[in-house]
């Protein structure tokens, strides 16, 4: 059209949207260590199959109406349920709000809370997506010093001082206490208790992120942050993408009601997907604790495979974390090894996926020389061959001599 | 713990969250007018089923993987197909992200382009779900006078010149040109011509909802505004939740990809529900073209029968409109009849809801004497018995002596 005006988009978007992200620039390996894929053989496609069956059976004609703004109710009942007997937790169906897997609801509380600026206290190495998350609410992210029992207490007090000290009393500590993602270890009782004392006395909430907590096949359960709190100030926040599969979508936060009703009035799209939610109640109430009991004899299987190949392709150019539960390795090689200029070099030559550190590090910068290795996805002789060919590359590049 | 700090998360919510949202007061009617709900007994559980024991049987395994960011691929090819072909526009598979209904990818655009203040043109009366989430946004909302052919063509163009004299060129012109919600009236070829140049000419994009485009049981489709436009400035929204169910929470924008690629990044929890898209995408290339004429059957016989009620029991007291397709009637009562003040009583007394012109109102505040009643969940029986109950009441009020 003649007088057409130009016009770009660009120039049009909301100043607090962030730039636009660059493409994943590595494809998927055949051995994917990468991203916390499930096992897919695994995949109880039949269990589901019947449940959404059953499901449509006794209301599916209900599909014709809009589900619950917090989610299909008997699934929260259900989850409420399961907290309180596996978690110790306090919660009735009510404090349970449904959403896409655990990264709606995470991203949910962060909109929720944080205005920029405000400071979050993590973990020294901690799950990506929730870092990416609070840096596009413009976090003050802070990382904390931990060791194998999870936070160092007198170092989550300096920060938490330090912040305060600052006027930036932390919006809330963000915990993945439980089979710690990237690395590994769960956090004890004691470390626990502290945590939440310290939570109390400093006046910040925690927002405890469960995502494995089902996942241990050895050793024994630590109770939730969540249950060691009587203030009601612990959101709480898991899925079932672990124990049943990531593409059904489903996870949750339980969540004081003022916070459920803010991020209620945040969330785009309505009640969670009812298909799903109808799915997963059904099948959570009849096959999901055998299965889990399959997945966990599953992921101890792997883990001892890929504990083993790197015990024979690293030797002692490298160590490693040996987790009691959940689907990650968290390993380093010595100061110096740069493990994100050959990432593209190991996908090609011997298409073997890995996170970094850097996905990380709260800082966005440091970690070149930590690895995640997720062993959920392949098979334990393929998790061999994998690990011998990753090992290969560095070594031919000179990483293994430490 | 004796030392625990009190603590509030009252005071914690960001700045940018509206306040926490009332519960709506009002229960669900058996005559229920209110909601756009489908039609229960048609909703095709069967093949919804055999849809998803297709889809595992040929990759259910994938499930053990994340979805794709922009929703699954194939899926995307149908929908770029049929919007081809039914809606004359140019889009392949990458120009469209899957989302949770139409309210997520509508969501996810406001999000991308509005700041506070911002100015969006909108139908002089228009779907509540948009106005609340441009709110939320503090979008400056400015409804442009309608007529039964859509937007006056003058108005619209003095409301862009208002706001362009203002320095407040609009983010964008929010339409809904088939079978406007809650208007009823399509939009005519002619109108959609001058809306799109306009757009051209002041150099603002439109948002074109088009929700309801599938569900024509009379005269004549008029192609899409996105098909007039040939500068890429057209976003597109739509969903199956009117022709499948709205338990599926599935729908779609199309967009350039620069819009795309941002909508991602604010999309919280990942690719579109797996489960549910599998689901969609084998219904969609099987049953779905007839279950569409199957459902324009039963929404043209329900239409009649609500416009039957109407004439029977309002008379001359009010007046309605008479859609060629969708699922609602617009209706008015005098000026001074206040729907709002007895809504809870309609309820309570003749178990009917609807909603007001209120809830369809830019400004908030106009419109209590319109209504919107959805005909498409209840039964023709229950239409007809639920219409003579409404009136009775609003007779027994004194609002029907006009």
């Amino acid at each position: 059209m003649a007088n057409a005006q130009p016009f770009s988009f660009e120039a049009s978007f909301s100043s607090s949207v962030p730039p636009a992200r660059p493409r994943a620039a590595i494809r998927r390996g055949k051995y994917d260590f990468a991203v916390a894929y499930a096992d897919p053989p695994s995949v109880p496609l039949d269990g589901l199959l019947d449940s959404l069956a059953s499901a449509f059976q006794d209301e599916g004609k209900d599909l014709a109406v809009y589900p619950h703004p917090q989610g299909y109710p008997p699934l929260r009942e259900y989850i409420a349920g399961k907290l309180q007997r596996d978690r110790d937790m306090r919660v009735g169906p009510d404090d349970i709000m449904v959403g896409g897997g655990s990264g709606e609801p995470i991203g949910l509380l962060i909109e929720t809370l944080i205005d920029p600026g405000d400071v979050v206290l993590t973990e020294n190495w901690v799950y990506g997506g929730t870092l990416n998350t609070l840096r596009r609410f413009r976090a003050d992210v802070r990382g904390v010093e931990c060791d194998d029992d999870g936070f160092v207490p007198d170092a989550l007090e300096s920060a938490l001082q330090k912040a305060v000290g600052e006027g930036k009393r932390p919006k809330f500590i963000y915990a993945i206490p439980t089979f710690q993602n990237p690395q590994g270890w769960t956090m004890t009782l004691e470390r626990r208790q502290e945590v939440v004392r310290l939570s109390q006395e400093y006046g910040v909430p925690i927002l405890e992120d469960d995502c494995y907590a089902d996942l241990r096949f050895e050793g024994e359960d630590v109770t939730s942050l969540h249950a060691l709190d009587d203030t009601g100030r612990v959101m709480y926040v898991a899925s079932f993408s672990k124990i049943i599969a990531p593409g059904v979508r489903m996870g949750y936060m339980a969540a004081p009601p003022e916070v459920l009703s803010r991020a209620q009035s945040v969330k785009q799209g309505g009640g969670a997907n009812q298909l799903a939610a109808l799915t997963v109640h059904r099948y959570a109430t009849s096959g999901l604790e055998d299965h889990i009991g399959d997945l966990k004899n599953i992921l101890r299987t792997k883990r001892d495979a890929m504990l083993a190949a790197l015990g024979e392709n690293f030797g002692s150019a490298a160590t490693w974390s040996r987790p009691e539960g959940g689907m990650y390795i968290w390993g380093r090689l010595p100061e110096g090894a740069d493990l994100v200029s050959v990432q593209q070099k190991v996908m090609d030559d011997a298409d073997v996926g890995y996170h970094t550190g850097v996905q990380y590090s709260p800082d966005g910068v440091s970690g070149k020389n930590y690895f995640r290795l997720c062993f959920g996805y392949n098979t334990p002789e393929e998790i061999h061959e994998g690990v011998a060919k990753f090992a290969e590359v560095l070594d031919g590049e000179g990483m293994l001599r430490g």
